[in-house]
């Protein structure tokens, strides 16, 4: 498989909903599925799926399909989910804490191991599997721990200073939860933004 | 300003983040900005700046960049955030109470003014100005107040049934926050689905 081809980021984005699809399909039993089933489910074309799946090479045969179980593991190797990943959350507020209790992605092996706050107070409503430290130990923390993933959960007025205090650490791999853009002039930085609002003011668009 | 062209999903994906940099452009005194400037701090190109906007119809002018207040003033219009918007939460989990209490969007006139779940006791959680009803009293708050926009944070489980339920009672616009997509045959239903494992996806991606 050829992965020294540049991906489009719409491509990339595509790839986590095939993904979902075929874990309810292999859930459901089923054993083979055309492009065109996988892409009327996905609202998309069939012709755009297979233009997707070469891009990394072919897991299809023509007339036949795709075997549902090898394309999911081909597909979750393309996006890394072949292997565990440590995470941590910086910022127990509610989106934090709501975090550090959300299940979706466990069973995909992204794995909350630690949580940070300010404030020690805040520990109280995690879950127990979570283990809870003040800011001022996430130095000593990442010394001592894999930490492949940091989630920021902060206001937005101190993502940013976290962010490069992660860097300064290590940690090079951000999800950002809080309300603003991170965006380092950093090319080691890999950061994922979250901004729940972009999604609000594009469903109402679409009410328009 | 022509409305009967079709915009690309890619470019109404794209109105936000202009919105929020316009925002913080307005907030720290800028009067003017150039589609140069405007790309830079989006990280994408002028041109593609000026493509976009022209989708609309003109708001600047050659050589003389766009008025901050005028043009974010349009693209709140444009993304019908010139009009306030009553929304109510279904499932007062971790991740309905988070955004119960979350104020990243009042600001911009979208405000939630109740919450349902079958459990009586999770509304200890709510914040004051969130009123809690129980999951049988839905039909009835729907009748006596306006509803614009109803966020679905249930179980996956009952994600699709739930739509089917408000959809039977004419609310038409879901904003879901269920770890599946809604995706219900329907026309007159406009659904936006934030899938939080496929950002988490490809940022795994990112980081191989």
């Amino acid at each position: 498989m050829s992965k020294n081809k540049v991906i489009s980021d719409a491509v990339i984005k595509r790839l986590p909903r095939y993904y979902r699809m075929l874990k309810i399909l292999e859930n459901e039993g089923t054993v083979r599925v055309s492009s065109g089933s996988l892409a009327d489910m996905l609202n998309i074309t069939a012709s755009q799926v297979r233009q997707d799946f070469s891009n990394f090479g072919e897991f299809g045969q023509q007339g036949y399909g795709y075997t549902v179980s090898s394309l999911k593991a081909e597909i979750a190797g393309i996006l890394g989910l072949d292997k565990p990943h440590d995470m941590i959350i910086i910022g127990c507020g509610n989106i934090g804490t709501a975090l550090a209790h959300y299940k979706g992605f466990t069973d995909d092996g992204f794995t909350v191991r630690a949580a940070f706050d300010v404030n020690p107070q805040v520990a109280a409503g995690l879950p127990e599997e979570v283990a809870f430290y003040t800011m001022d130990r996430l130095s000593e923390y990442v010394e001592s721990h894999n930490v492949d993933i940091a989630i920021i959960a902060t206001q937005k007025e101190v993502a940013l200073s976290v962010a490069e205090q992660l860097k300064s650490i290590g940690v090079n791999r951000i999800w950002n939860f809080a309300p603003t853009d991170i965006s380092l002039s950093d090319s080691e930085l890999v950061v994922e933004n979250i901004n729940m609002s972009d999604s609000l003011f594009v469903l109402s668009y679409k009410i328009k």
